[in-house]
């Protein structure tokens, strides 16, 4: 029988990720600081939105781009919180998470060969994704000593005549890093003097410690160049829900949503519905969440300095990247000994591209009770280390 | 500024469904056979499970290739009904329906220019999706004499050297036809020949009138040469969940979930646990549905009779797919016209391709009040046009 499968398929790698969660499902004593999503359940008023939208029999299919009422409230929302101006009807769609957005987004815009701009450490989906609509992915290596910051000379270094597109992804994931305004501005002066595009991931907008976030999209010259993707999944505590959306001019909005038409039919209706409250009664709820996780960034961030590990104040999501260098182990050593000898499960740095490597991703999207026992174990292993 | 498209998206032709659609919204005192959904609430044991794994909070995402403990449900259940056997661990992967699926399985599956053999009329997604994942469709006009069953000859007649995959939609949408056990051997015996895989949609399996459903995954030497693709929208009524799944040999499944980790991240959670009711507590609404369906068939296909519309008997999906050459006119200016002079709206054949052309889609998920009304349109119409 002849080979069913994709060359193309085939050579991409299946993410670092998955791999370490394997191992993990395993130990089933092992506690972990390794998963990426919100440790809260969806705010009541959402669910209740939800159970009201299945009692009512509202199990058919939307429109395809979703509920119009959704997309403007969307609309509104952003407008409000981030000051960027969306016509609900042609420049918003409805997507199954964050993540379809992204792939949609690709498959819209690349032709063979378009080289797509990776700032690492990243997501893990862009690079596959990338590949996947026959891009040429171009990684930038951030660096620690820049907070992991995209700066515009390590930008204007990886730009060739046949780069297309910037993926921006800030607050990051696995980093913590934020872009503030002067940041973006100095990126949105390369991307317009070359002419590129930016999908910019703002999954995370909603949880910034420090300052509010600030999309690239609402600087002069930006939201003509931006698709902003986001969705429910984070602030809201609506991983499982499937719900994201992607914000653009709208023949870019268009290509997106007819190839979503086919490949997807409609995002899930019930999360729709449910949506609807989250965008318009959920302030509180988020601003509670937020103030959690902060309170948990500031406990971290302590008990790395107490034990001496370096780690750059992670300013936005819900992730601490610190530096395990001086070990002398790798990323991957370091994360699969403490699991074997703790039961502690981090995710190694370099799963996220290859300059992740010597730092690890721990989440604090965990209790303050589990995080100080996860501290503890990981504090007793660094002791032991240094001997 | 640079245009941000792909050359390879704007190309692909928007579905004619939606064009049609554009014109019915417009239109609210229309009444419509158009809709290709079940005009039924999801049975309330399935929203009830899901309002269940609302107020418990199961809001997080599941494993990528979904929920195990619906893995095993759909394989029991595909085993029961259709006696094809798959393991739940690595012969299966939860999709946003069967769209995802069939989307997920291309892009897994093909090299550039390789050919995918699409009988038509078919759902509007397979072409589409073949140009997207850089395949080459070369389709097939089946023909109504043959009750728009693919014959053994016209797939022989298709296939070059660089045919890879057939697509195979039974019963199926827009005609209703079925392919019985001896027509799929005839063909099965093609496929194996020529040394070919199967995307077998089998998304109206359950929807059959005169005989059982019979999957080509079931007949010997297929099994390893097949993708199934199903789901639960229609069913089970569940089209808003966005819930399917593809079976298949674990090397296809293993890059499919690989895609689809990456694209999409996991199926919706609370749609999933509610499946897990539809396959194991439904079979007497499944039933219930089955049999409405099955008195709406018998009443159109006696009112077309009556009327003298030449249609073949469909015994499957929820759709009838009558000639109507003999008025002169297209099918999409027959359709207008009825659309505007009887406020009817019925799909015109040629938006499932070009073959479809001199016929109507005319789907019965509507209630039997509703259909009688609309034929009442449909037989003043036609009795004006033959004067």
């Amino acid at each position: 029988m002849r080979n069913p499968l994709s060359d193309k398929v085939i050579k991409i790698k299946p993410s670092g990720i998955r791999k370490f969660f394997d191992i993990v499902s395993e130990m089933p004593e092992a506690i972990s600081l390794g998963v990426g999503e919100p440790d809260f359940d969806t705010p009541w008023c959402v669910r209740e939105e939800g159970i009201y939208s299945l009692e009512r029999g509202r199990t058919f299919y939307t429109s395809n781009a979703g509920l119009l009422e959704l997309r403007q409230a969307i609309c509104e929302y952003m407008d409000r919180r981030f000051h960027i101006a969306y016509n609900p009807k042609t420049e918003a769609v409805l997507t199954v998470g964050g993540s379809e957005a992204i792939d949609m987004a690709l498959r819209a815009m690349l032709n063979p060969g378009d080289e797509v701009i990776i700032p690492e450490p990243c997501y893990v989906s862009y690079v596959p994704c990338v590949e996947l609509a026959d891009g040429v992915p171009v990684t930038i290596s951030l660096k620690n000593e820049n907070e992991f910051r995209l700066t515009k000379e390590e930008l204007e270094n990886a730009i060739t005549d046949k780069t297309k597109i910037l993926i921006l992804s800030y607050p990051n994931n696995p980093t913590g890093a934020i872009m503030e305004r002067e940041d973006l501005e100095a990126i949105a002066e390369v991307i317009i003097k070359h002419d590129l595009y930016v999908i910019s991931d703002e999954i995370y907008a909603e949880l910034t410690y420090t300052s509010g976030h600030v999309s690239i999209a609402s600087l002069p010259g930006m939201w003509e160049r931006t698709i902003v993707v986001s969705g429910f999944s984070k602030a809201f505590a609506m991983t499982g829900w499937r719900l994201g959306y992607a914000l653009g001019p709208a023949m870019i909005i268009e290509q997106m949503t007819k190839i979503h038409q086919f490949a997807i039919m409609c995002a899930p209706t019930t999360s729709q519905y449910a949506a609807i409250a989250a965008m318009k009664d959920c302030d509180r709820d988020v601003a509670n969440m937020r103030e959690s996780y902060d309170q948990r960034r500031r406990y971290l961030l302590n008990a790395f300095r107490e034990m001496g590990l370096p780690c750059f104040e992670p300013k936005g999501a819900f992730y601490m990247f610190p530096c395990i260098k001086e070990f002398g182990m790798t990323s991957e050593e370091f994360a699969t000994r403490l699991l074997q000898e703790k039961k502690l499960a981090v995710v190694p740095g370099d799963a996220f591209g290859e300059c992740g490597e010597g730092f690890l991703r721990i989440s604090y999207a965990y209790s303050l009770e589990e995080l100080k026992t996860a501290i503890g174990r990981l504090q007793e292993f660094v002791e032991e280390l240094r001997g």
